[in-house]
């Protein structure tokens, strides 16, 4: 049986170790929650300084052209791509992702033929993806049909399917779908793809151009660790980037936005995907995040990073069998790596799982931050980022929900927990 | 004749200069860009550290109930609401300008009966408005009537007419709509109204509720003094608010949005105007900036503000008429200060007005900025902000407009320009 000292020998020999310098954390706290805002990179403080106090207050309305402000959502775009197997000028940064994921499946549904008119989508998918299809299935006379299992999938891939919307990694349980495969057989049955990289982008290795992918969107403040609410991404294969004009056609998209013309005229490419003026300071944050993925560019890059949170997630489950088993807690991420993102999810069995939300602050008390998902069942998530997390930190988050649970500390807490669950 | 000793008795008079102290503006520059990007409000460097270190590098996800970023949107809002005669809970700040006024169109464009198909707007309004109606129109089978002068309007307010989509102050000339009296013609030929307050929030009084208005948007950044890119505003007059699901239906729009589930429900009232997760950073800070206006409450407030605003404005344009209108100066903002906004804005007469662009550019290197828009004719745009700008700095941006005229500095800041206007 291993020991806390087997994790500090791999936290010893793990070569990813520096990259956690880029970050700063708090004392005394684990960080498992990098999957919903990844954590602070020590250059972002300095970086929102520079941008409101040098560029906003000395440079003022200069800043856009002196400062670079206009060019940022291509250079962070750019960045971006890097780590999706995406081209370069192929990726723009632009508002939420819902906002993005309206552009690419207003785009999609519009290049379907009149005879298709299906969106297929997992229940389980983040909701907000779900809102966004609804609206548009329903302006547009369109389907949105949810499956509850992709062993539902094949059936459905039929003449009747347009769009094909898919999050690579479930928010909830983490399971990876094959992005290649998938987009392979939907393209075989004539529908297109709209993928959600909001849990994959800088998780897991992601090739959009190998996958021959349709359309992408996905978050920046997961893993991207671009802060708070930081700006979304947008992606469209060239094949279809200029055959529609998304209909959030502000004038940031506009082919001469500084024209100040009457008459709408799209930017070729993925310009015009971008709608109105960007929120600057969250953008140029967002940057620093994304740069603390590149850095890891030297030590093997994406592939290096999913290797190591392959064995931080492996870690994590393998001591929850072990030391958390007959306390009946599940493990409700896949068990095959391959098919596992940067995350566990656990669930508690019985009785124990109304009091999940409860368990989740407990362990917040303690300093080990990971959240709750309401559902059935009820789940426990902890993300495993790699860029700072070590292994010691699994064993011991282990051993913190070991105690939990064996001192029953959930039941005060479950008196504590007021408000919303974010 | 006056002099620059006139206009600093001017300034010692002013009970409002009080207000500068909140700004932090760069030495020898005179900053008349405020209707473009208002100024660096001081308490913002402290903010954005703040919200990037506290907030989110110590408090990290649990900021979102403990630092209330989850309530951000509805806290400034009831702020701006206080500037733009809207009631608490009325407003809600989120994504951008453009988004926005995609959201209460869509609505203003439901709520209309199908045998009103026509939207009117100006062919002067804000490009980006028009962008946007543009797209709503052809998504929905309407037709986008673009008027060039007011004069139009009277024989357009028929039973064709669905919206009428007007921005208060136009961003060219400063001219004011009467929005009561206007709003109160649409409503009698059985219209709605969408008015865009970028140029007016912050800038005029404005009072929504007085004028019966039916939808309204505006902008963080320009008079709110809100940062680069800071996040937009939206209000719905409240008999209306529940009467559509606006399509960008994201989860933060979602009646229960921690409830995860599939199908959407809009919340209650303003907040189903809201879409996805916001640019944490950039809302933070933009409180910093409506905070400056509401810090002239006790010393009389939009009215106060405005007092002053016409003062400068008037100075303004009796010294461009007195030492400029021999070099070929015209003034095209209106002349009546009841219909002018917080702007002037000059044009350069026969050949000099290909040199326009020059001439901005000269003066901004002289630390006077202005803003140039290309048009017939192109103008020089002076934005006049009674919070942090004095009577004397109207009389040296005059002189230093003498100079540049006189000394043909614009043939040299013609062959430095470089680069897109923004």
């Amino acid at each position: 049986m291993k020991t806390r000292h087997d994790f500090e020998l791999l936290d010893a020999a793990d070569p990813l170790r520096v990259l956690k310098k880029q970050f700063v954390l708090p004392p005394a706290t684990i960080y498992l929650d990098g999957n919903s805002l990844g954590a602070m990179p020590l250059q972002a403080v300095e970086r929102a300084r520079q941008v409101v106090e040098d560029e906003w207050g000395v440079g003022l309305i200069k800043s856009w052209n002196d400062a670079g402000w206009i060019t940022l959502s291509a250079r962070i775009g750019d960045k971006i791509a890097q780590l999706i197997g995406a081209g370069k000028g192929e990726v723009a940064v632009a508002d939420s992702t819902s906002l993005n994921l309206y552009k690419v499946l207003s785009a999609a549904l519009n290049l379907a033929p009149p005879s298709r008119r299906l969106i297929v989508s997992e229940r389980e998918n983040f909701p907000t993806d779900l809102y966004i299809a609804e609206s548009l299935a329903r302006q547009h006379g369109f389907t949105l049909k949810l499956i509850d299992s992709p062993d539902e999938l094949p059936a459905l891939l039929n003449d009747e399917l347009a769009v094909l919307m898919l999050t690579q990694v479930n928010y909830r349980t983490g399971r990876i779908h094959d992005m290649q495969a998938i987009t392979a057989q939907a393209h075989a049955a004539g529908a297109l793809t709209v993928w959600d990289l909001c849990h994959s982008a800088g998780a897991i290795p992601v090739d959009l151009h190998a996958a021959n992918a349709d359309f992408a969107i996905g978050c920046g403040y997961k893993y991207l660790n671009g802060g708070p609410g930081a700006p979304a991404f947008v992606w469209v294969n060239p094949r279809h980037a200029d055959k529609f004009w998304q209909p959030l056609s502000g004038w940031l998209g506009h082919d001469a936005p500084f024209a100040f013309q009457p008459d709408y005229r799209p930017a070729p490419g993925i310009k015009r995907y971008i709608c109105g003026t960007p929120a600057v300071i969250s953008m140029a944050v967002l940057e620093c995040g994304v740069d603390t993925l590149l850095a890891a560019e030297k030590l093997g890059g994406m592939e290096a990073l999913r290797r190591k949170s392959v064995a931080l997630t492996e870690s994590f489950i393998a001591l929850v069998d072990e030391r958390l088993g007959e306390l009946g807690v599940n493990v409700e991420s896949p068990r095959d790596a391959a098919v596992r993102g940067s995350q566990v999810s656990l669930s508690l069995a019985g009785e124990m799982d109304a009091a999940s939300h409860a368990v989740v602050q407990a362990l917040i008390a303690r300093g080990v931050i990971g959240d709750f998902r309401a559902g059935l069942p009820n789940i426990l998530r902890f993300g495993f980022t790699p860029l700072y997390l070590g292994f010691a930190e699994v064993w011991d988050a282990v051993e913190h929900l070991r105690q939990v649970l064996v001192e029953k500390e959930w039941e005060q807490a479950r008196f504590q927990q007021k408000g919303a669950v974010t």
